[in-house]
């Protein structure tokens, strides 16, 4: 018999019951071949006299071993490990106490260079540059976790609780439809509604019902690097058109349109992406028409609507669309906090039901529960006035923003005060580099961030993204601040 | 002058500004070309009186209209509709007025056939069957709730509300990790963990990393019908293998592997989804040699791993996985409840990582406030108890269901009580067939649902899969009433 006692081990602090922490030692011995096939075990009231433990832990260890096939019971003989187990591999032990093998895969897989990004974490005392995020410490959160407490208690609430709506929860998507209507001057019904994880979600479900390998889609010569890495991860043509001051230069894609079929244009039209420029009227009309003589879908990315300073926010083209060309995408991620993965897609019913369809293989459903909070934050007017009141912080936010960029940095930097966002577009002198000014700016404990996901078509405008939004009044002066250390350095450098 | 005073209508009750309500429909007038490019528009005053509406409300329309680049101003003449609009389509209106045209798509887009699943609305008064959910009457919402609402309130919990980690909460990740190891005999770390919106995401993510266009993945003849579309999406070559009373027969795989190199076998080892039977011990040995000796992948699609009212649950094959052969796929939606998507995805840390670069091109991230109350749920115990509780209840309802079958059904259902898990697998008398009995279930108020999902391969096994989980005593009577009346007049029917 082999030593029992010193090799099974207890954890009487473990959540796991006894008799199977004894039958997964059994396990392993069995694996391990310290028990042989045929090796008869010992006594029930033997084993538990040895172990120290109640006989009736040995007994359902037994059972349990007996139940999942690792040994059989012969009458009146006794238990035995089962005769017909397959050969064990000796290797196994080995491989285990190998940490590079047994944290590595036993298998090929598939891998896709194009979706590495780089994401350091940030160092203790660092600052960081980001792109254009909102201010998360204003999120109403106790409001909304409130109405989320509430809704959970409803009596009938079970009836959201189970496998639900492909399309999201209906008493939102009649919400949001009568909300976008009125305030974005859509003309949707609960039928034109996708209830999405947020913005990425519906570029990833557009993309996937749009492009096949080889088909062209039209994007900005600068443009969002995830909506780029969606269009090519289905293998699609991206074609590249100019972006000036008045977004894309759609006679650009007139010309493209007559020499060949496309299938889609992508366009941040209310403020593009990165540059932060509003798409003209005069190109929304021409967009929108050739939209139609051409037959090509319009993915409209509407993520920072809500936010615009000077006149109220102008109307998406989904709102002039009469023809189903425009499919538009939205989020509250961007205007509450992205912790909140809620947004939409609108388009034709035909095109959302099949991508609620495809949207079943992905995750099956979303959220009901956040989905109700946010039918009621809208409902309430409290969508309404967190826009109202964030919008002067962030219009403050910017203009101090702006004013320090202009005061300290106007030989380096070049800009356009953005009409809205939450993000400057920065263009540096050409006499210098972002490769430069992110190493020295480490020094000065900021960290820039990976600048050059800002040109993806390699274009050398020497610009990035730099948002403003998230940083409160001291942190704004703290990261010009530093800012203006790294710059004073660049410049000595150069002179 | 057009008539404005008839043609302009304003909406007192809207939401949306006088000003905009009024830019809208002139923007609509441009359109329509009932205002042509250069016609002057009135003077602010006259048309604030002929409206009705302050001067100011006028002012800000033209502004608005001008940031849009509808209208210009030509110094000391006045505004102008702009001169440089592009030819719009008169038949945009038509179109608008033509449902089915405005409803539709301007272009062309990709559908799949296999992804098409009937869904029928239930009718009321109607019963239906399902294919093994939980009662979520039984959830406990309201501590769930209870405890999202405290995280919330937490003083730094806004850390948790932007953009985080592409592989979920880490403290979640922790927590599952050691719970895991634990309670399934597991032995991952976090770095193994990828927190999914529930299985089905973990499937999809599984099979978009190995499976490409021709490459060949093992399934049973019968299946988990939405795992069997994740892989085909991906143009993989499915091949099946028999299922008896011990699970997928391994055998066949390995004369399978003899002949050709497969990518991955997908198993639902713990109750074999569709069949409800255990993967003996033995195969699970063989399964996870050949793994290792063919390198292929296992994805072990353990859905309802906490439910087994016999012994213990059976350890699953991840736990005695040494090679990382084993993608193991769990989510609490089964056990608390499905409108919580929250599920995970364990394996190497190399396949966990292009699982989360995937991820972030789907929907960028998880719930990470849903994650940390579930975090809290585990942890305390709360999981643990609420598995307990329902345990209890699910043996009652399988007993009483499985009593009733056998009391009323012995000549038309055969089956075997299922040892865990929340459904049963009852196959009808080959004298009747499901199409017919649907039929006249639907008479008696009983919805059988899609039958023939269960037969994806066409063997003709006459079977089908009944939930008995989700309802409570009073309830199993009913539907057994209705099922009983329903093989009553088949029997009649048919002798």
């Amino acid at each position: 018999m082999i030593p029992y006692k010193t090799i099974i081990q207890f954890d009487r602090n473990s959540k796991q019951a006894l008799y199977l922490q004894l039958a997964n030692q059994f396990i392993i011995l069995i694996k391990d071949k310290k028990l042989l096939p045929s090796t008869k075990l010992p006594g029930s009231r033997t084993l538990a006299s040895l172990l120290e433990v109640h006989r009736k832990t040995v007994v359902a260890c037994y059972d349990e071993l007996l139940a999942q096939g690792w040994v059989e019971s012969i009458s009146k003989k006794g238990t035995f490990v089962h005769a017909d187990l397959p050969e064990l591999y000796q290797k196994e032990k080995q491989v285990l106490d190998d940490e590079f093998k047994s944290n590595s895969a036993g298998f090929q897989f598939y891998t896709d260079k194009k979706l590495e990004r780089k994401s350091p974490k940030l160092q203790e005392g660092f600052m960081s540059l980001n792109d254009g995020v909102s201010d998360v410490r204003l999120t109403p959160i106790i409001d909304l976790a409130r109405i989320y407490r509430r809704i959970s208690g409803r009596k009938l609430i079970y009836k959201e609780m189970s496998y639900g709506s492909l399309f999201g929860n209906e008493k939102l998507r009649k919400t949001l439809s009568e909300y976008l209507n009125k305030t974005r001057g859509l003309n949707t019904t609960i039928s034109n509604i996708l209830i999405t994880r947020g913005s990425q979600m519906g570029i990833h479900l557009s993309a996937k019902l749009l492009l096949q390998k080889e088909d062209v889609i039209i994007v900005g010569e600068t443009n969002y690097t995830s909506a780029d890495t969606s269009f090519l991860q289905q293998e699609a043509k991206l074609l590249r058109v100019p972006v000036d001051e008045n977004g894309l230069v759609i006679s650009k894609i007139e010309t493209i349109c007559k020499e060949q079929q496309i299938k889609a244009v992508y366009v941040t039209s209310h403020h593009h992406h990165p540059t932060t420029v509003t798409l003209s009227a005069e190109r929304r009309i021409h967009l929108l028409n050739l939209s139609k003589t051409y037959n090509f879908a319009i993915i409209e990315d509407d993520y920072d609507y809500d936010f615009n300073y000077q006149y109220s926010p102008i109307l998406p083209l989904a709102s002039h669309d009469t023809n189903g060309n425009v499919i538009y995408i939205g989020s509250v991620c961007k205007t509450v906090a992205p912790v909140f993965r809620v947004g939409y897609l609108i388009a034709s019913k035909e095109f959302v039901n099949e991508a609620a369809n495809q949207r079943r293989f992905i995750d099956r459903q979303g959220d009901a529960l956040l989905e109700l909070t946010f039918e009621e934050f809208i409902k309430n007017g409290d969508l309404d006035r967190h826009i109202k009141k964030v919008m002067k912080i962030y219009k403050q936010r910017r203009d101090l923003f702006c004013k320090l960029l202009i005061d300290n940095f106007s030989d380096v930097f070049q800009f356009e005060i953005p009409k809205g966002g939450m993000a400057v577009w920065v263009k540096l002198n050409k006499k210098y580099s972002w490769k430069k000014v992110t190493e020295i700016a480490k020094i000065n404990k900021l960290n820039i961030g990976d600048w050059q996901r800002y040109d993806n078509a390699k274009i050398g405008h020497n610009s990035i993204r730099i948002g403003f939004a998230a940083y409160d009044e001291k942190e704004i002066y703290e990261l010009m601040n530093r800012l203006f250390k790294t710059m004073k350095e660049i410049r000595n450098d150069n002179f």
